[in-house]
């Protein structure tokens, strides 16, 4: 039998130390990591867990990491799994932590793999009771940004499909609160009537900024500045990238409205995609706020390092 | 050649004075109608301008009309169509009468047809400069209701995909605000992550009446309090006809806390679908204000025969 094994492989199968994986609703990310928390190499798919049968996570998962596996017989490695790979529907449910408590401070939801090469260990999610809410993915980088700041008394802010606002102080979540803006900023700009208003990518800024104060100035006026987009742009032309910037605004405008409990007076540390951050970071210093923008991927990793370390009784912090 | 013609068509065709039409994005609803603005008969089907291509719109509508038509050369009789007929998208744009203006002032839009035997006029909808705004079809209903009470000075609330709120005074809609409250409400009900929540068509009447007052007394919060109803469906077990009430009461509650000048003090009549008409009757009862509801069909066709008279030069009221 002439099995290729190019020296790099064989490498990255000595040096695999454990694997990390950020396992959310559209995608999965895994990477292989060495013994001092450094990504070896890295490896993507869509085999998000909305789209996916139960029967089908394994093997989604091996279809990324079997290259950096060692030989049957070496032991397993362990691979570590934050996000909605622990959710109801997701390979197995690993129950929520309450707030206030450190971000990962629980130990992993042990999933069960037919593969002798693995072992699989989810991190828990949070949950508050009142008012309810509930966080799976995020609380990982929260506690890589810990990882790397353990002082860090403030709030972190997550956008995405549900942005998260979290309020950490002495290494713990105290309270955190989810918005929807992302999810009805998708379904609005592709589903609505107002998707013809607002063809391409596109963004103007100020037409952004002048809707984030608009919509923190009247909350209230959400539904009629929304259908005001498609009006304005059937009747006086407006230009799709203010068409854009100004559902964006409105949203994100409103949703600052909504969370000033978390930002007011507080330090504002921003973790997300790029892009989204950047705007999230423009609306903030309008009101003042100079939020920093936090780098995401190398916070998951710390994350799904510190969750490790603290199922391997090697504490949170 | 044995055609079938019972004794009822014939009458029909011998007392078919016009045809009536309301044609909107997913339906078309046609009615005979006698010259004494009595229905005869009605048909609809889900042939809305939305599925349509231009040249299937005239095939469409005598699928549900042609029973109701003089034998060729007896010369065309008339059909009057309100609502997005007369979008850029539709049969023909019928340019936007500009408000302050009386609902169906204008002439109606002309529609080229192959069928001799009919003669196509679409009713012009209704345009707002400041704050922009648009409506189409919702202009022949406020000329119904004005056609049975040629005097009213109030507020009409038309509840639906979006929601109009029409300020009407001496015979002319005086100004108008669009609200995409039930667009919304379809999208997040269907297409987000509550949807996991609130299976099923029933409401719970408290949980709504309850998110009316939360969203009007803090409507900035409501991105918050959208992800709330997820959250409690996954921590505490929220039945779904209180999730679905809450998600319900959130927008229509943020809706009129939004659209407080034109309800605050003013007589106001609801024109919609019994149900949604009756969830707003409740929620303005709860800010004191006796909304009256109207009859849909009624007016809509009290509506088209002012519109058709109007066109006829008989004048507006």
């Amino acid at each position: 039998m002439a099995e290729t094994d190019p020296e790099t492989q064989i490498d990255r199968r000595q040096r695999t130390a454990w694997i990390a994986a950020d396992w959310g609703t559209t995608s999965l990310r895994c990477w292989a990591m060495a013994a001092d928390g450094t990504p070896l190499d890295a490896a993507q798919s869509g085999d998000g867990m909305g789209s996916l049968a139960p029967e089908d996570f394994e093997p989604a998962l091996l279809r990324l990491i079997s290259d950096w596996l060692p030989p049957d017989g070496a032991g397993p490695v362990q691979v570590v799994i934050c996000g909605m790979a622990g959710a109801r529907q997701g390979w197995i449910e690993a129950p929520y932590s309450a707030v206030p408590c450190p971000p990962v401070g629980a130990s992993l939801a042990r999933a069960a793999a037919n593969d002798p090469r693995i072992a699989v260990g989810i991190v828990p999610g949070l949950s508050q009771a009142r008012p309810a809410d509930v966080m799976r993915g995020e609380e990982t980088q929260i506690a890589g940004l810990l990882a790397a700041r353990p002082g860090f008394d403030g709030v972190v802010c997550l956008p995405g499909t549900h942005t998260k606002w979290a309020h950490v102080s002495a290494g713990e979540v105290v309270s955190f609160q989810t918005c929807m803006t992302g999810e009805i900023f998708a379904l609005l700009a592709v589903r609505s009537v107002l998707r013809h208003a607002l063809p391409g990518e596109e963004i103007d800024l100020p037409a952004f900024l002048a809707a984030v104060s608009d919509a923190m100035t009247a909350p209230q006026a959400l539904a009629a500045r929304l259908f005001g987009i498609r009006a304005e742009s059937l009747l006086h032309g407006l230009p799709a990238p203010t068409a854009r910037g100004r559902l964006s605004g409105l949203l994100i405008g409103q949703e600052l409205a909504g969370t000033k409990p978390y930002w007011l007076g507080r330090e504002v540390i921003i973790i997300g995609a790029p892009g989204l951050s950047a705007l999230y970071a423009q609306a903030l210093g309008t009101v003042g706020v100079a939020a920093e923008a936090a780098e995401t991927t190398r916070l998951t990793l710390a994350g799904l390092a510190a969750a490790r370390a603290v199922a391997a009784g090697g504490g949170a912090a």
